[in-house]
């Protein structure tokens, strides 16, 4: 752990990924980040997991759309008024120069998934995910790592429902925020328990709408909140104009505050798109529109998980999950042995002429056959922030039981291959 | 099965994604796919699958690049000058007003991060995937449907390896076609196995690279083809200036060719980037660059599935996995027992304060409750193309054994939600 209190949250990622091979950034795309194989296996199980939670327990269903679309989506949407200049233009090089905006955000698409066919009060509440890259044109000065992009993912969400059904819905939403952050992912100082608090942003003067409806959803937030139990500030006067919202906020190792996750609630899209659904009594009415995320941005919340495990990835998020290690690299039998167990626990086992099964396990294991003591590559590998490390040696061998012993603590259990593969299932599918 | 000989492929799929409500278009984004719940599905299925054979049987590592790029990376890599005019220009609002090309393919980002750190011999091959959204500024008119599009999806690869390596990396590439398209997809005529067939485009006129390295490479290919035991052909002068390739072909329902995977060699990127490793004898030399695809485009490759199985998806694939039908809808009983099966199917038991967990199974299962005649039930989720069917009645009830049939036939089988779970967990993992 060498970080110092004056490190920022980027330039601690910044110096964990130069160690650990996660991301790289170039001039040739600034703000955008080339993701290596580390990084990229990080990204994956994060979106992984999301989806996972969003589709078989809150309701939601994905969809991709678009990236980019013709400026008159967005003159519709009000980015085109409010939000031009941090959006890029886009256009063909043929003759017709026809002008379209690269998204930086999924709300006007899936607006246009929700208008393409006709909604009852039945089919509400309509829940879309969306994990498209999404591109703002930040000013080139401000750029930063992982934490200040150009181009970056959100675990997006947008929900389309009845007013009856906003509080049930909010509620939905913080129970998933607080399952990812309060049960999945320690992100406090040094890997302990996140610690985080929720600020609610009400009415600004330029608010568009009723101020019944106002006040009716700034009641609804604030009794959600307090009834949460969780620390929560207002910000008064700090909501977007369509609608008042809920931010999470985290503390990165210097006690800085990040947003991470969001909930907004949006009176005016549904307005601008003409978002109609048939109630109980055969009248149109208007839907409510919910943004959410609970990462936020996938960069960014990559950076918060960096700045509190110091490189330190659970076995679960570990691009290194276990080395393998012969204690004689001259012998014949433990390197057979170990490129054995490195093949199993790998998952490279499937014959030539059939598939790799659907949902199979494949653990990020390696093998260090280099001639150096064995005391080295173990101090190495533990340096390198493998979570496990297995030795392998002649008593091992004849018994079938292999050292395994974890980053933390010296003690070893004698286990079968079998018996190291479903211990990794088990840490591996429970997000430990 | 309504397909009329004179449907093109792009109208079947249209046809059936308008009934099954896979994907809509809008001119709002001409040429590009909005997935809808049901084809996102399809479509992460097909990516799922295709990362599980590369990662953990033939060394793809996947990594997640930039979408926009600096116009020097195109003219470096040779696409300003010959792809110009189709690709989309990006810019931003600001003053900077920094011209930026959005990209039609991922190989200059991935020599940017070949570049990025000194290989050794030792380091190759590298093999990099990725399945980034590419655009292409195809002209409005020709658009059509998932087949031509300007927002696509490609399983793409690249493969840096040395000249010795070619062979066996090309052979590679071969087996995973061979086990997509012979072994995974039946993409017949009506569901029946796939016939595919190898191309060799050999080189233009205007080849670059020497004239020894080209005789070299051709023969190579053709050595390989001559193995594979499929029949084959020539394109003689058809190839990349860049080096020659091998394409595979595949005939829809009216016997037209669609091009699917493809395998390119490639002598000049390398040349163009400076691309560089040092070799057992400390000196620098080239290393030779492979792209390949097996699906292609995700786009067209989905296209051609519809196209075979005209709407009826394999189990694995299928967005409508399952209907559960109460025989009596009036019966509390027979509700509260299919609930119970849908909900169990679905894997939505996961505790509140718990996350569903990793690699978990969630079938796409429904309940048919209307107040209709069980027959009338029956044959429209067959109609709808669910793959099988589940029927709960007193009897079912009492014994715990609940009347599974399969689309095709009528025969039923009387299986506990266990057993039915455990045969709907063998279909999927075995892409069936
Ligand atoms: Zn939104
Ligand atoms: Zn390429």
């Amino acid at each position: 752990c060498t970080k110092k209190p004056t490190d920022t949250i980027a330039s601690v990622a910044h110096d964990i990924s130069n160690r650990q091979h996660l991301y790289i950034t170039d001039p040739i795309s600034p703000g955008s980040i080339f993701f290596l194989p580390g990084g990229t296996k990080i990204f994956n199980k994060l979106v992984g997991f999301m989806k996972l939670q969003q589709e078989n327990k809150y309701g939601f269903e994905e969809v991709i759309t678009p990236l980019i679309y013709r400026k008159s989506l967005w003159e519709q949407s009000g980015h085109w008024e409010n939000y031009k200049e941090d959006m890029f233009r886009v256009e063909g090089q043929d003759t017709a120069k026809e002008e379209y905006g690269l998204k930086p955000m999924n709300c006007p698409g899936h607006c246009v998934i929700y208008k393409r066919f006709d909604k009852s009060y039945n089919d509400l509440p309509i829940r879309f995910s969306d994990f498209s890259p999404l591109h703002r044109n930040e000013a080139s000065g401000a750029l930063s790592g992982l934490t200040r992009v150009r181009k970056f993912h959100q675990d997006d969400g947008h929900i389309f429902c009845t007013p009856q059904q906003v509080e049930a819905e909010i509620s939905k939403c913080l129970e998933l925020i607080d399952l990812c952050y309060s049960k999945v992912f320690p992100l406090g100082k040094d890997g302990k328990p996140t610690n985080y608090m929720f600020r609610l942003s009400t009415r600004p003067d330029n608010y568009i709408g009723s101020l019944d409806v106002w006040n009716h959803a700034e009641s609804v937030l604030t009794e959600i909140l307090n009834r949460s139990g969780k620390e929560w500030s207002i910000n008064s006067g700090d909501g977007a104009f369509y609608g008042p919202k809920i931010d999470v906020l985290l503390a990165d190792h210097n006690g800085k505050n990040h947003q991470v996750a969001t909930v907004q609630l949006d009176f005016q899209l549904p307005e601008r798109f003409d978002l109609k659904f048939k109630d109980k009594d055969n009248t149109y009415k208007r839907p409510i529109m919910i943004h959410r995320a609970v990462f936020g941005s996938i960069e960014r919340f990559m950076a918060m998980l960096i700045d509190s495990n110091n490189g330190k990835w659970p076995f679960w998020l570990n691009p290194r999950q276990c080395m393998v290690i012969p204690l004689n690299t001259k012998s014949e039998s433990m390197m057979k042995a170990s490129e054995e167990i490195v093949k199993r626990l790998r998952g490279e086992e499937t014959a030539t002429d059939k598939p790799v099964k659907l949902n199979s396990f494949h653990f990020n294991v390696d093998m260090d056959d280099r001639a150096e003591p064995v005391g080295y590559r173990i101090k190495d590998a533990i340096l390198k922030n493998y979570s496990y490390l297995i030795m392998v040696g002649e008593k091992e061998i004849e018994t079938q039981k292999f050292a395994l012993r974890s980053r933390e603590s010296r003690e070893l259990q004698h286990l079968s291959t079998d018996e190291i593969l479903q211990t990794f299932v088990k840490l591996e599918e429970n997000y430990k």
